[in-house]
């Protein structure tokens, strides 16, 4: 093998996909030292996200002091990539849910320090800025980070106010008009994986609310809120999300993108793939491994194994898998361009303690993986 | 691939060995449809090793009324292979444990029927005789085998007998003289794959009596009785038998195989290898594929894929194998000549949740390989 690309996904709750990367080259460069090794880890947009595409990419981390979901100061940070041509903000570096460990409140919440991000990024001169969703401890639509470029929420008494979660049901109108100039032109897009709707049953409040802190009677007040949220956008900005896949993201955050910023959500495989340049960077490749927690015939799309996969399979590129876990009929995944899986249960053992071993059966199955290859390969 | 040859091990309590051969025949078809596949299926000695026999070297199995446990008459049977040259006989065939399911007794039990197997094989005109030992219910230490071809036990009147596990203790000399001739000139080799001694704490009776219906009471008895066996034939037969290894297999018939038939004790998976030619078999083959279900460091001397990786790395053919669990230490394994090992658990589950799976997850994995293995050999 003279290149091979490493684009695993992360295996959730046991090992990142920067590790897994890192276990997968150190094996490649002891079976085949002379190979190329391009490795990409996967953001999913949530914690993470940005340290992923620098380590896939290279660029910069740029500190930046903004504002915490308390409305406090904090030093958060972005990304630049590409020569600086693009930023990428992962909104829980400062409206995430470890941040406000002990007073969870997604009614006080707010996202006004990723609206400072995007300003900042923009500022600095990029064309294109990814915001990666996930990980939030809101539950404000977004208007929060509207808000600080610019966008103004009115009350009935006509007074601009900063709407949060518990707000949001006060909105009575939008204007745009006064949003930074800085964003018009730039092209941004929102990385997101779900594709809840922005409310109801199936919404933002009633399926995250409640792990960001809101009782049942706080989540009925949330999806009130973004219910008005939703009403007066369509009314005032002419688009109705009330139905838009992924508008209930990071609390309804996914909705705002779109109504505030302009932006178009998408697939966090996608974003990475077309970031990394994936099809371009695949050509010459004779291996892509990729991988994730587990892979099941039910939930095929969206996944990074596929949608890696498709974008092998037109580049004629074999795609080696490795999961956690398989179901058994795979033939699907085979048509979408998957070459191989293989799990990394070296012992029969139920997930609870095997999740300790990760580490060492992944390193284990990587091995094994490439002295195959190594064997026929000769 | 142009040709493979698969010799798996069974996986104790899941797969037997002709099983995994037929999963990996399948699907060797599948992916590679001109491969050449020479299939193997590993005999232990136990129940089933006339089948495996047969099955890797086509032959006849012939149809035989002999003795069972308690002397009663039952069909019986025995291999024929090598164009008639050699014969396989698995004791289990008529002094099986299974075959007095609800009369164990290790004391009144005897191996007689076995004896007469021996024989009929050696007036069949074959120049070799396999015998594989395990599964027996008995504790005679061969003895009831050794009188069906006319070895003589005498008791302390002078009286000549068929001594059982409760009466090896009356034995006070023994005499070849009487032996058939047909079988002084023929080649017979004992499968073996345990290291216990004939009597004392690791002994046939201590270690093995109680799961063939004996309490602690009856396994001191069944002990002295082997205890006196082994004298008399040191002091009879001029050899010591007190600390060979896998004297004790079998209810001790491994001691009786060497004292009354001139037999030498082998490992299992030497007998097959020897027996099939395995050496000259894999010359020309681009890859073995074997397995058993686990490898570990702690017991790697004597186990099926050692011995099969041991003889393919002088060969320089790549063996990949799949197993049920795998230590993670394998260094000791891939120096010995094991290329890749691959477990068969696509998910992380207890193996009392995952052997009910283990027809899918072998037929998973071995596809999975295939379809590597396709990849890299386009």
């Amino acid at each position: 093998m003279n290149k091979v690309v490493l684009i695993p996904d992360s295996f959730k709750g046991t090992l990142s996909s920067e590790m897994i990367c890192n276990i997968m080259e150190i094996n490649i460069k002891k079976f085949f030292p002379s190979c190329q090794v391009v490795s990409i880890p996967v953001a999913d947009g949530g914690e993470g996200s940005v340290n992923c595409f620098l380590s896939a990419l290279g660029g910069e981390k740029i500190y930046k002091t903004v504002k915490n979901p308390y409305f406090e100061d904090m030093q958060s940070f972005y990304g630049i990539i590409s020569n600086g041509e693009t930023a990428v903000i992962e909104m829980a570096s400062c409206a995430g849910l470890p941040l406000v460990e002990d007073r969870k409140n997604p009614q006080k919440t707010t996202t006004y320090g990723v609206g400072q991000l995007i300003l900042a990024a923009a500022e600095s001169g990029c064309k294109k800025i990814i915001v990666g969703l996930g990980g939030s401890s809101t539950n404000d639509g977004g208007a929060g980070a509207a808000t600080a470029v610019g966008v103004k929420f009115y009350d009935k008494y006509g007074k601009s106010f900063i709407p949060l979660g518990g707000t949001l049901k006060d909105v009575v109108s939008i204007d745009l008009s006064k949003r930074a100039k800085k964003i018009e032109n730039i092209e941004i897009v929102t990385m997101c994986d779900i594709d809840n709707p922005m409310h109801g049953p199936k919404g933002a409040a009633y399926v995250f609310g409640p792990q960001k802190g809101a009782d049942s009677y706080m989540v009925e007040e949330l999806d009130k809120g973004l219910v008005n949220l939703c009403e007066v956008i369509k009314k005032d900005l002419g688009v109705d999300l009330k139905d838009v896949p992924g508008g209930g993201a990071a609390g309804a955050m996914g909705a705002g993108m779109i109504a505030f910023f302009n932006s178009k959500l998408q697939m966090g495989i996608e974003t990475v793939l077309d970031t990394v340049n994936f099809d371009k960077t695949i050509e010459d490749a004779d291996m892509v491994f990729t991988g994730e927690g587990k892979i099941d015939t039910q939930s095929l799309s969206g996944k990074v194994v596929i949608g890696v996969s498709k974008r092998a399979k037109k580049k004629n590129v074999p795609v080696t898998v490795i999961v956690g876990g398989a179901d058994e009929d795979m033939e699907e995944a085979y048509d979408m361009g998957v070459t191989s899986i293989f799990t990394i249960n070296r012992l029969p053992l139920d997930f609870q303690l095997s999740r300790l071993k990760s580490k060492e059966n992944m390193d284990a199955t990587m091995e094994n993986i490439l002295r195959l290859i190594k064997s026929i390969n000769k």
